[in-house]
């Protein structure tokens, strides 16, 4: 399925509740606005609901996923979705999680479906399509609060299109 | 299979090659010493040549995994291994490499065999025999000189056991 982009839009809030300095600033409240009236009724024509298997109703990717909250889409699998994060840290900032709700990725390995797998495996079409896929690219996976996880819903972090730094975070 | 620990050593040494900032620190340049004669020899006599599927010769996690270079081994599994980072940025910061020779995460993806699956239920056992499985850990895969990787053998970067910052490098 190809990349399919629905304009710059607002669809996340920064904050943090690492245990210290800045934490992964996408959180689960809400929407902080869109960019203009224009693009966000241009994208809710232009998107449908997407399928969304065993969503939570109180979880901000599953609203992404079901097309409920916008969000600037890069790419659909048919069970995972990326978009860009609201607050890069990059040239290149995407999120790529399964559309599934799975709290992260140990849960989703011990499934033992392959979804990690997936997962990367989209990253890397996203980080081709980035033209960050020559030039380097990493990825991230937090798992828990202590490590800046904010949203309960698994994200791969896929930053790439500067040098990044040691350590990572 | 149980964890195991066979001593610390040192295995790697420091470097780097990124475009900005400090990069991973394991490069593949050989041992730089070992913590003691005795230590050095308890592990020989200690550690059995490892399985290693599709070796390299000149990789540096595949002489890990066959035994010819020491680590600090805190957990071997049927396809992987795990070992503590020679320049630890965390008071848990833990390798975890397939035995297999892969380049990255995305060469692993692609063969579609559920090894990153696997890296990722691993990283979850070490982080709960490190006691960081409730606080929080954060796994960082690099892709490319460019994101920092210097070894050309899938490795997962387990770090917990502080608060991790934000961006991630």
């Amino acid at each position: 399925m190809p990349a399919r982009r629905v304009g710059r839009t607002w669809v996340l809030c920064s904050g943090g509740s690492g245990r210290r300095g800045q934490s992964e600033p996408v959180v689960g409240c809400g929407i902080m606005g869109v960019d203009s009236p224009e693009s966000a009724a241009a994208q809710k024509a232009a998107t449908p609901v997407r399928r969304c298997v065993m969503a939570q109703d109180d979880c901000l990717f599953c609203k992404i996923v079901k097309g409920e909250v916008p969000a600037e889409i890069v790419r659909e699998g048919e069970r995972t979705l990326a978009f860009r994060d609201i607050n890069p840290q990059a040239p290149t900032h995407v999120l790529v999680i399964p559309r599934e709700h799975v709290r992260d990725a140990a849960s989703a390995a011990a499934a033992d479906a392959g979804l990690v797998d997936e997962i990367v495996r989209e990253a890397r079409a996203v980080a081709e399509s980035e033209g960050v896929a020559e030039t380097g690219y990493r990825l991230v996976f937090n798992t828990g609060s202590g490590a800046g996880q904010t949203v309960f819903h698994l994200h791969a972090h896929l930053l790439g299109g500067r040098g990044l730094n040691w350590p990572p975070g």
